[in-house]
């Protein structure tokens, strides 16, 4: 009984997916290219089927969802959308092999951003849009998840904020959650329009501001071109593209917050505070690098803080190949790479509010040395975090240590050299996009062998849904009983 | 009044370090070596005096130590010994700059075995001597403040294992350090004793031999060759130098057990048992990884073992140029890297029983999400473990994580490449010795600039004493009052 309502759920989504192909056949219809309207035509029509199906025969039933069922269905979801957007990539015959489409389309809707394809202008633009369509839904996916859904599921530090989020609590969730979705989808998409409109009056047309703003509010990084936002070599889109990363690294709930007049707690909160000033350190430290090589601060700046907006937030776009940059500055990036965004936002990573924490953690471990009869609690946003979160937030930042490392090795086994191997697993895990090496931004990740393209796959899905609700797929207990 | 005292016991420990210098003195007497006389003559009669003035004129005042009293003391103390023991080398002439002769003398009582010599060889065996002893000095004062001070303090992680070691309470706390101290260094000469004599079978002189075991022993990892184990080419001396360095990665307060006949509780160590399985699938997999390259599994599996052992229980020694190994197995060092020695050895690193209770804590928090209501525990050796020690472990691990990247930084400020300052920065905190590239097995520390000396020499000092003991020196709180 409870499968069946749960295929039901999975179905309804495909028929969503479905329903957002629907642009990129029509611009193939527009455009007369008959490759593209192949390849959205047959997965509408399946997926419209599939949806039709559990529409009609399905029944509606009310009932109460289980912590279990709730992983395995949004595990589920990701796999299955993954799977079902990589269609049109298959049958266009512009990425042939089944590990790639899922692997691009993976990073698309864990809005990572790492692309298999050596040649991004070949390929048709009803695909390109679709592709960078999978960034937004992704990102989309991804606010309903970290803001509603998954703090109902108790996942992973964000505990912390749900008192102060406009989140649901658990007696009368599917209202809650509808409404909380609306609103942050309108800020989402609000955002989109903006920024789409900002990006054409830097020069852009309407397709290439498009699908840029998709890459950028989603922290997704696909592009249209294959020189990144580099190719537009204009200081007005490269301004407007970091400030929208760094918007669309903040917590969307922050937004709404402000949006009622509380610009006091929008001030004041510890996470937004972390987060801008790691941005605007780590882009001062590498324009300082970056002097020498761009004759002047203000461009090295432009530079610097771009890229370091990119890594931060997770979205991967690149001005320039900073795979060619001194050590310092890469190094810097290599921090970064750890950090990711704000909790509540579509950037990946550690995430900046579990770093806070394990912050004051460590800061609090010492003070305990120093007076042992004291009690130390910690603070985030002015109220008392409670101590499983800090718990949580340890396990997790040991665990994402853990799965780099074990992605590292399984890199390196494919005889990938290690800072390679290494910041590919950072790049993947974090949702990042390019790393270093062979995974820079002027590379792609088309060289690696089947079994690490599927292992990124992996890696991508687990690192977007906070690791714990894919990791807790291997446990033992989740499959007892 | 209390700094007196703390001064007091700084004047003493500098006699001792200066009584340490003796069979250096003497080996330099009896092969007539003037440069090593001058060398040892003069370090010694300053300590000398300055332990004699401490003792004749200083008061034995009976006083309870400050927590505060108790980390300034432990940080001075290893800061005093590490400058006192650079004398030889700076008067030597051999290390003429204050930063190397520091770093190196770091690097020996850290037992890190990072060296900034280009060839070891080119010194006067009595310099070798000394260089050897601060490993064996450092490795007896890891092991007596591990086991019996650090506890005290509340430092890091072994407060879980505290009921178990034969350590001391607060209560009487003089005596029991004293007893506990002499049967742990009873072991520690006596592993010591054991491995000289099987060296010595398999052909090395009493010099390497002694030389060698002192570096085993500490897990430190100064050798008197430029090749350093691999010089000797001989099965059987890699063969006891891996079993040796596994033993020296262990709790020493277990072989107490052993004596004691406790073979029960010994067996059943999680921190042992977690230990040892890491150390053999290691070695499998590099081995594995190897055998092309040596042509059988068995010479593969004894280099491997061998820099298994080396990395894991952070020594640092090598047979072969690692860095030219597959990068399959250099990331499988990598990984190692992160792990360490066992809690209350002479290893360095985060230590295995801390990534224990991390990963026990992780798959903990997947059961609170299954069963949100449950209760869990963490079990170590069949006790549960303190709320608060896993707190202290998982900030130690984040504290651990944000030096490396700060020290990485560091280090590609000066321009080395990412590999380099981050293995580099893991092999220093973590006072293993060589990395990857610059700092690969066959090149040694001498290209970096000043400052970034200085800070590795900060690096393996904070490493060594794990973390909190210096980090706590910069908390605004710690000097206030």
């Amino acid at each position: 009984m409870k499968h069946i309502v749960l295929l039901r759920v999975l179905a309804m989504l495909l028929g969503i997916v479905g329903l957002a192909m629907i642009p990129a056949l029509v611009l193939a219809l527009a455009e007369g290219d008959q490759t593209g309207i192949t390849s959205f035509m047959y997965p509408i029509v399946l997926s419209a089927v599939v949806a039709l199906v559990a529409f009609v025969f399905g029944k509606q039933v009310p009932m109460r969802f289980s912590p279990r069922d709730g992983f395995l269905l949004v595990s589920a979801a990701w796999a299955l959308t993954a799977f079902f957007g990589a269609i049109p990539f298959l049958i266009s015959g512009y990425i042939p092999s089944l590990a790639d489409a899922v692997f691009e389309s993976v990073s698309g809707f864990t809005t990572t951003g790492a692309s298999i394809l050596k040649d991004v202008e070949a390929l048709p633009r009803s695909l390109l849009f679709w592709r960078s369509m999978t960034h937004w839904l992704g990102g989309m996916g991804i606010v309903v998840l970290t803001v509603a859904l998954l703090p109902l599921l108790g996942v992973g530090g964000f505990q912390l904020l749900k008192a102060e989020t406009p989140g649901p609590d658990k007696d009368r969730v599917a209202p809650k959650i509808t409404a909380t979705a609306k609103i942050l989808w309108l800020i989402y998409i609000g955002l989109t329009v903006l920024q789409v409109i900002l990006l054409m009056i830097g020069g852009m047309d309407w397709f290439d501001a498009t699908t840029h703003a998709f890459g950028t509010m989603a922290t997704g990084g696909f592009s249209t071109k294959n020189a990144s936002v580099g190719y537009f070599r204009s200081p007005w889109i490269d301004g407007v593209s970091t400030v929208f990363m760094v918007l669309a690294g903040m917590n969307f709930s922050l937004y709404y917050r402000l949006f009622k007049g509380k610009f006091s707690d929008f001030l004041a909160n510890s996470e937004l505070r972390a987060y801008l000033a790691i941005f605007f350190i780590a882009s001062l430290l590498i324009a300082l690098s970056l002097r020498p090589l761009y004759g002047n601060f203000s461009t090295a700046f432009r530079f610097a803080s771009f890229q370091a907006a990119s890594i931060l937030t997770t979205t991967g776009f690149a001005t320039t190949d900073f795979d060619l940059w001194l050590p310092f500055a890469k190094s810097v990036l290599l921090v970064l790479m750890f950090v990711g965004g704000c909790s509540g936002s579509t950037g990946g990573g550690i995430k900046v509010v579990r770093l806070v924490v394990a912050f004051k953690q460590a800061a609090n471990e010492m003070r305990r040395f120093l007076f042992p009869r004291g009690v130390f609690s910690i603070r985030l946003n002015g109220k008392v975090g409670r101590k499983d979160v800090v718990y949580g937030v340890a396990g997790f930042i040991f665990l994402y240590l853990l799965i780099v490392l074990a992605v590292t090795v399984t890199v390196a086994s494919s005889g990938t050299d290690l800072t390679s191997s290494l910041t590919s697993a950072l790049a993947t895990v974090g949702n990042i996009g390019p790393g270093f090496g062979v995974v820079g931004p002027v590379a792609n990740y088309s060289g690696f062998p089947d079994y690490v393209k599927w292992v990124f796959s992996f890696a991508m899905i687990a690192g977007r849904l906070e690791l714990w609700t894919v990791m807790i797929l291997f446990m033992p207990e989740f499959w007892r009983r």
